[in-house]
């Protein structure tokens, strides 16, 4: 491609309301363009990309077995109906209006697929001999964003692969959805991202049912833990805590229990500073309704409750923190004063492991504009049960070794599910087995966001100049810069490489505009072409152009007559494994 | 791919609601499933299918120049407003309302492009040194169906080639069409349809400005008037008439005007039956607003009026049937007995050429329930200028030759079309030309439907058993079929051709099912592959296999060794140039 025949429109300025660096990154080296907040338009560089992506994906859907096909953005509303999904996504569903002739026709533009999916599959298979099998698409999806943002990391209309496996057997699902968390991997690698899969919350059919592949970056707004020395990887969600042990040797002397008067200081912030005291020398009295049953949870100050480790230390269905009246009935006080020393309501108390090793602490002492000093556990309480009930820190014990656990943000590229029988009890998707029996399918799902793995790619690894692309993904594979394109020999050198690159099939493109050689380096950087070849006069003088890899600092001066077999050659390598940007941008190559 | 590892859900049945062959043998063979009323899932065989066509679209436009980006479904519904297309395409334009945190955004599911395209060149392109450029995209379009039907032919949502050009002249424009209607004939042409390209309704800059690529059908929604004898073809709107010349000798002598009652015979059925005379002895006199001023135009009984052409012999912008109110103030009688002897008012009257050859005509007497016989053009009336008003009809004279025309219905796949300064005006796309003067760019556009060249192929070209497929479109272009896959050694020449015609690079799929060969052979000739290799037990002994054309009546036998080089060669042919599909399904090569 030659530049001045395509549309590159890049950018100066930082676009205003751009925040993180893969949102200015994009629209000042002229991959997107904001149509309005959540809406984009990929311009040609960014849409070679996307589709590179997308390329990477469909070949290893397909290689992992599964078939691709194409459901429309609209359906009807009746059908999310049945899931009870138009309510689970509340505002974040998009419905829409049709009008036809005598009538109106509620329906969604698909944020996911599972509904259409299923119903396809309800009507089509009926028969143990025609699974399992594995159906994907690649499709615009479409979700109300609240508040748009992040570039296109989050917007109202986006490009994902949706895949959905049916079987007729746990064993089967199992099987299906190994082939899929293998067929991400290969997916993130060949993209060249620094992805870590990590444990995600269980669905309901338990076990280790749910991973999501991460890419650590400032900017992501998720959070994961991981260990680096067993490689322990899970969100902060499903993150474990290895055993727990007191930060300090215990206070020998136990203080004597005293009610101590904390008027309208209820939250951990204000008690804290009211007695002078830190946050994790307090303990925070949660009640819950579990299934409808209230009951205590005690977790230290400054930790934070982890509601599905409660939820499934209580082992309840469903659990929510109580209202304020069921609170004020069980302990005495309004909400913020609640301790585990004389509740009003004979409770169930469970408590994190951390408790364990508090002496002397502070609780709500319920009653109004109260608190007790010198709570021990033991001689003031006692708890039914020690449990994992708060959410990972940093600094943590890893729950796999003796390494500690790290918080890192992190962006969410793909997740891997197993869903069970929820969408095919609601609409009917079930077999007959060997033996004539009615069962019904097996599901799982499997998302991966075809834009964010751009953006995450972006985010990590950029510098200061601009993006900085691997080959897989790049717009093009190599940029040929004629210094001055005024100078007949230089353009005659570059369009000979030009087009010997493109005999080889490498993607080239040639920046052919008539502006200062100042003004195309800082474009060919911004926009990250992983191999720079540059003309020049001088170096052509003496048969010898500079070329240059994205991440290297200086260029490498290259005879003429070989640079095209030299350069397709790596280029060639770096396709098919990233080796040298990995070694670059992670130390590492693989 | 194996038969049993994808998703062929063929059906023996007809499906409920399916119209025309399109529709129910896309069903049937598995390549499309309803999801609602105007939504349809691709299959995986009809995904493939329609991949086909959008590649061949695509490798045409970018050997065209296009240059390729992809735009949002979502848009601000202001940009809409600017245009004011919101209002002209009422409620065919489908809205969204997206909630943000404290408010809502008025937003649409864009039906074509136009107004984010020429946003996007507004706020990047402003120099005729970035002039021109052609922008296309291929993505998903969503249009308000009133009713939708005939399959994906007319659905809600679609896949659409939608591109743009950017130009400083009517000189740069008219480059730009030609690059895109050439490029629409070759991408036609490969995937073998019968189309004609026609001429279509003007647009604003006037000339020839605007083509659409028609495939005639049977079950077309649209109708053409086409020339056998010199190939002249436009659409109802826009076709011309040759010379007129009256179709019986002219009757000598006139009748004297006679007035006759007509009680509430206003129509020219109603009268005709009322005077039992024949529609062609009657003048209907049409009351026009042009540009706001009554006039009066005449037309024969049998005819039908063409407001593109009356607005043209007017000189007019703008022109619509005038309301009953003006209709009883110029003619002094209600609506439907207007007639040009004794208007109430001294109008312009028009006249379509065939008028000229009436005798003892019957019009409206401007009487209510009365009418005029014996009505002679010179000696009743006069008129101001004859012209050509009306639309075609079968057995015309041609425009361009001494041929007649004929009316065929037939289906739209692609328009073209001379858009000017429209968009570039009401959105401020304006460019410096060399001198510094802003001007706005100059625009055409470009669209094809991707779904419908599959339907309009199907519709053609079927038989009696299914589709017919080209090897350009085809899911697989080579189906094998081992007549009894129990049998060891068809299973095993089966598989062995399978992988050799896979190193081949052709794509092979093996009904590795096992049933019985009679349903094999149903399904595989209602899919329609181009080329079946049949596997039998009694063939594989004399070391034969039997290859056929789909379009072919009687298969031939070829020897085991010799079957992958010949066919891979016959289909690398066929690729290229459908010259056997084309021979044998339109008794041509071209």
């Amino acid at each position: 491609m030659l530049w001045s025949k395509t549309f590159i429109p890049t950018l100066k300025e930082i676009p205003e309301g751009a925040e993180i660096p893969s949102h200015v990154l994009m629209l000042r080296a002229g991959l997107i363009n904001q149509v309005m907040a959540g809406a984009y338009t990929y311009l040609p560089l960014g849409l070679r990309a996307l589709r590179k992506a997308e390329r990477i994906v469909r070949e290893e859907m397909d290689a992992a077995g599964a078939v691709e096909l194409l459901m429309p953005s609209l359906s009807p509303l009746s059908l999310w109906e049945r899931t009870g999904r138009d309510k689970a996504f509340g505002d974040v569903l998009i419905r829409v209006e049709l009008k036809r002739q005598n009538r109106k026709v509620n329906s969604v533009l698909g944020p996911t697929h599972e509904e259409i999916v299923t119903d396809l599959v309800a009507h089509h298979i009926s028969s143990y001999r025609q699974l399992p099998i594995t159906l994907y698409q690649i499709s615009p999806k479409f979700r109300n964003e609240e508040r748009p943002r992040f570039g296109v990391l989050r917007t109202s209309e986006f490009l994902m692969k949706d895949a959905y496996s049916f079987d007729t057997s746990l064993e089967g699902l199992n099987r299906s959805y190994e082939a899929m968390y293998r067929a991400y991997c290969r997916i993130f690698d060949r993209c060249c991202l620094a992805y870590i899969p990590v444990e995600a919350e269980s669905g309901p059919i338990g076990g280790e049912a749910s991973h999501e592949f991460m890419v650590p970056a400032n900017n992501g707004e998720d959070k994961i833990v991981h260990c680096a020395a067993c490689g322990y990887a899970a969100n902060l969600e499903r993150a474990e805590i290895g055993p727990r042990r007191p930060e300090q040797p215990a206070v020998t002397e136990p203080a004597p229990l005293e009610r101590v008067p904390t008027p309208g200081a209820s939250s951990i912030d204000q008690v804290s500073r009211f007695l002078n005291c830190r946050p994790e020398d307090l303990i925070k009295t949660l009640i819950y309704l579990a299934d409808g049953q209230p009951v205590a949870v005690l977790i230290r100050g400054d930790h934070e409750a982890n509601e599905n480790k409660i939820r499934r230390a209580l082992r309840a269905k469903e659990i929510q923190l109580a209202d304020p009246a069921t609170i004020e009935r069980v302990t005495g006080a309004p909400v913020g004063f609640a301790g585990p020393v004389g509740l009003k309501e004979k409770l169930t108390i469970i408590a994190d492991y951390d408790i364990q090793f508090m002496r002397n602490a502070i609780t709500g002492a319920n009653e109004a504009d109260t608190h007790l000093k010198g709570v021990n556990l033991g001689r003031d309480f006692n708890v039914e049960r020690f449990a994992d009930l708060r959410c990972a820190q940093d600094n943590d014990p890893c729950p796999r070794c003796s390494g500690i656990l790290r918080l890192r943000p992190a962006i969410e590229v793909g997740h891997v599910f197993k869903l069970g029988t929820k969408y095919s009890e609601a609409l009917s998707a079930r077999f007959l087995d060997p033996s004539e029996q009615l069962k019904p399918i097996i599901m799982g799902c499997y998302g991966i966001g075809i834009n964010r793995i751009l953006a995450a790619l972006i985010e990590t690894t950029h510098d200061e100049n601009g993006i900085i692309w691997p080959v897989a993904l790049a717009p093009y594979e190599v940029v040929i810069v004629p210094v001055n394109v005024a100078d007949e020999k230089s353009r005659e050198a570059a369009f000979q490489l030009y087009n010997a690159f493109q005999k080889e099939n490498i993607e080239v493109i040639l920046d052919d505009r008539d502006v200062r050689a100042g003004v195309k380096f800082k474009d060919v950087d911004l926009i990250g072409f992983p191999m720079r070849v540059v003309v020049g006069e001088r170096g052509l003088a003496q048969g010898n152009v500079e070329v240059k890899w994205r991440w290297e600092k200086a260029p490498q001066l290259m005879p003429l007559d070989k640079v095209v077999a030299e350069v397709s050659a790596w280029i060639r390598e770096e396709r098919e494994t990233g080796a040298r940007f990995k070694a670059a941008l992670y130390g590492s190559n693989g």
